[in-house]
């Protein structure tokens, strides 16, 4: 057992068998090793950002961590931007970066860089395996701080001599941190500040959009308290037979209008709410003036606990309203987000998983599809875009009986293009949903907000993707993934119905004119 | 003038006139004062890293800095890779990172990161504006660090409220460091080291493959010593007209051959050489035992001034031997690396920039485009793969009379596919050659040096980009860019000489079977 066979064999003791992996010659001892464990599943991504982002949708999907395989600095950096997204998912992963061998990394060859500098900002844990013995524990210490409570990236470095050199150990079999019960305090004093409160509001994060949450916030709903949840969320239980809360908006001043009057705000699982971005003249906390903030829980508290907690203190119903599924009629006629989303509703089977990374697509989908069998709805919690395909990969590979829709904006997908082929190379039941309007067009929105004033034609054209277009067919079809392009909400409705009765990966290109 | 418009003002008013940018809503400021400045040429690239490599190809042709324009924490990230290829190759560049307004960022909205944290292992400076009127005089200061010498990558922090408040004052003209001159004490100790040593040679770095340098350098081999460049240089002068140094092997016991019985090494613009990677058992640093090492100027010192000093007190002669063109003959048959180099030997024009990332198909064309016309070789000075498509859009915008070859190996060519596209908008004169053999073939390669063994079934898939195999002529048409595949040594010398032919963007699939 070298260190390498220490850290597959931990990983795998622990639960940890997926790997999205682009390997270099750092890391050929991890590679050789996967042959000599057979539970772990590995999975090429030919770009760092798709295997960190598809370790996010899996992560998301299953509770526990994949680990990535990433290639010293570089590797790591190319990963990072979906790594800030999961961060701000508290999603569990376990990134191992190859670094030089110990021996090697005083003489600064081309590839050598400051790796632990370089994750610092999106970690939970960062530490060095500095010999082969502590490859195994590390690596379980790795996969504890993953977990959280709440969860987020841990990296653990991997010197090419810890790989190769002979291990005694290996890591031991943890138990995943439990998240915590609710505070008792906490529960009766937001049901005293309910009791007085006229207009109050529950505000959801990422952590309490799970089924039980829901329903137990559904409880609260029933009681006449109006819930809402962050504008992004990790993973939110959507459809037929669950709660509906709305979703706070993402523009600054229609999040303030929807809390107007609004005198009390509980945080469940979440922070005070903030606009996305700051503009001249207008307001970062997006809490009215004369509202007061409590805190029901916070991130690592189990948030279905507490809101049932607190739905037995207000004496609310044990149990809430919930969606009825309503297909929507046929969408006719010109294409948009709306008919997109009409056409999902009609035909996503349930238990569909949807990574939306749609930017301004993704609201009127999220609408149609409020009444839609029963699916989970995956958000871009950091912002970073170019985690649509990604995620999707790590959601179809830890949920294979499901159907995926990776939902991206033109712009986005490019980010994270070399996506498609890892779809087709490991056969993912995923449908890529391109919404191709030519633009980043959330930029010609947010130039106007502020305040620069309408763009001239050197602007425009750092806004505008359509010269030359981009051709999603073309570019799916080199990748090894089935597509085709339609242009009227007839054909899209066509298009998807056989693309959701139909397994394996297809990208459907919906020309927005 | 606002903050942006200062921005941009003294980056033009010093010579910083392309922008290579993928902005977001945190840059719309600068987006619109581009058009109030018509000096700056912004070019739009679809990924972070095609915007860091371009302007690092910009930087090696031009020697000045162009800027990129990215989007926060996780846009900086995702160009970080190729600002690790640029520090490697002392290119000057400005970054221009978007960040949101000062008083936003303590609230941690979304897409909040330490962009500061992130950037400082690749940046010889960071700052952050802090108010609009600092950031005319930072702009001036990142110009200058960037210059170094030798050059490097600055940072520039740009808060939202920064770029759009009033500004005052804008940054001054300044004068770009000089190169220092060289040291009269160091060039006497070599010469005296020279004199006394019976099988020296010069170690030239990045900075003495120049011409200036390499004609310097030419008069020491007129004088017998033997005269070698490190594996990966910036920017090297070939081909006809030019003294051709040869190149220390990759494989570091090639490498150790090269040099064994050498008694003195003398480093010009270069560290001792050591191994890429670390082996188990084999030594990390390639000097030979016995061998002494001088250094006869670091970096920051004018090689060609020091070579012809060093000339000059050795009684060199004037002028050294320089390489005379030859054209290969047509190659014939079967489709390899030898094949392609002995086409594109006979092909390319005189001052044919070549943008390498061929990683295993590198060597071969290396070595056959020797006594090609004269051009310039701009290699992956860092390691991380998927620099030759963004470097060569640089070097393009830098040289828009200079043909453009980006070679690049398949697995490279698709971390950074997106600079197709760019190459399509902008109409660049590039050829890109992509070696399509279907594999990571490097690895294949070393993970047998690093002794992991033979691969098994798991392994091997990691390594292998063959199922399904990319369609790289769809790819290409898909993102604009006209494309052909070849699959015989006669189609690549006829697909080629078209392409010499023909300007703007073109790419050829090299089936390397």
């Amino acid at each position: 057992m070298n260190g390498a066979d220490a850290l597959i064999t931990t990983l795998a003791d622990n639960g940890v068998t997926a790997c999205f992996a682009n390997p270099g010659t750092s890391e050929m001892q991890f590679v050789a090793a996967l042959d000599r464990e057979p539970r772990m599943r590995s999975v090429l991504c030919l770009f760092e950002g798709v295997a960190t982002g598809a370790a996010d949708g899996y992560g998301r999907m299953t509770g526990k961590p994949a680990c990535t395989l990433l290639h010293l600095g570089p590797g790591y950096a190319n990963g990072a931007a979906n790594l800030h997204n999961a961060r701000r998912a508290y999603t569990p992963i376990v990134n191992v970066i190859g670094d030089h061998a110990t021996h090697h990394r005083g003489f600064d060859a081309p590839l050598n860089s400051d790796i632990a500098a370089l994750a610092g900002p999106n970690s939970v844990w960062v530490k060095s395996a500095e010999c082969a013995d502590s490859v195994g524990p590390l690596t379980a210490e790795a996969i504890v701080a993953s977990y959280g409570a709440p969860g987020g990236n841990a990296c653990l470095v991997l010197p090419a001599d810890s790989a190769w050199n002979e291990a005694t150990v290996k890591g031991p079999v943890v138990t995943p941190p439990a998240f915590a019960q609710p505070d008792t305090a906490a529960v009766e004093g937001v049901a005293r500040a309910l009791a007085f409160a006229k207009t109050p509001v529950l505000l959801l994060g990422s952590g309490a959009c799970g089924e039980a949450a829901l329903a137990a916030a559904g409880r609260l709903a029933a009681h006449g308290v109006r819930v809402l949840t962050d504008t992004f969320t990790a993973r939110q239980a959507r459809g037929e037979g669950r709660f509906r809360p709305d979703k706070l908006p993402y523009f600054a001043e229609q999040a303030l209008k929807t809390l107007e009057g609004v005198d009390l705000m509980v945080l469940v699982s979440t922070q005070r709410p903030v606009a996305f971005f700051a503009y001249p003249d207008r307001p970062s906390v997006l809490v009215p003036e004369g509202c007061s903030v409590e805190t029901l829980c916070g991130r690592e508290v189990d948030a279905a606990a507490a809101l049932n907690a607190l739905a037995d203190a207000v004496g609310a119903p044990a149990s809430g309203p919930v969606e009825a599924h309503a297909a929507p009629e046929a969408p006719a006629g010109r294409l948009d987000a709306w008919a997109i989303g009409a056409a999902m509703a009609r035909h996503m089977p349930a238990q569909t998983v949807i990574s939306d990374d749609a930017v301004t697509a993704g609201l009127p989908i999220f609408t149609q599809t409020r009444a839609a069998r029963a699916h989970d709805w995956l958000s871009l919690t950091g912002g970073a875009i170019g985690q649509g395909l990604p995620l999707a990969i790590g959601a179809a590979v830890a949920c294979p009986d499901r159907k995926v829709l990776a939902l991206t904006g033109d712009g986005a997908g490019m980010y994270t293009v070399q996506g498609l082929w890892t779809m087709a190379r490991e056969k993912l039941d995923v449908t890529v949903v391109v919404f191709a309007n030519h633009a980043y067009r959330i930029l010609s929105i947010e130039l106007g907000r502020t305040g620069a004033g309408n763009p001239g034609p050197a602007a425009s054209r750092l806004l505008d993707l359509g010269d030359p277009r981009l051709d999603w067919v073309a570019i799916a079809r080199g990748m090894g993934v089935a597509a085709e392009r339609v242009e009227t909400a007839e054909a899209f409705d066509d298009a998807f119905a056989r693309a959701m009765a139909t397994p394996g990966p297809r990208l459907i290109e919906a020309a927005m004119g």
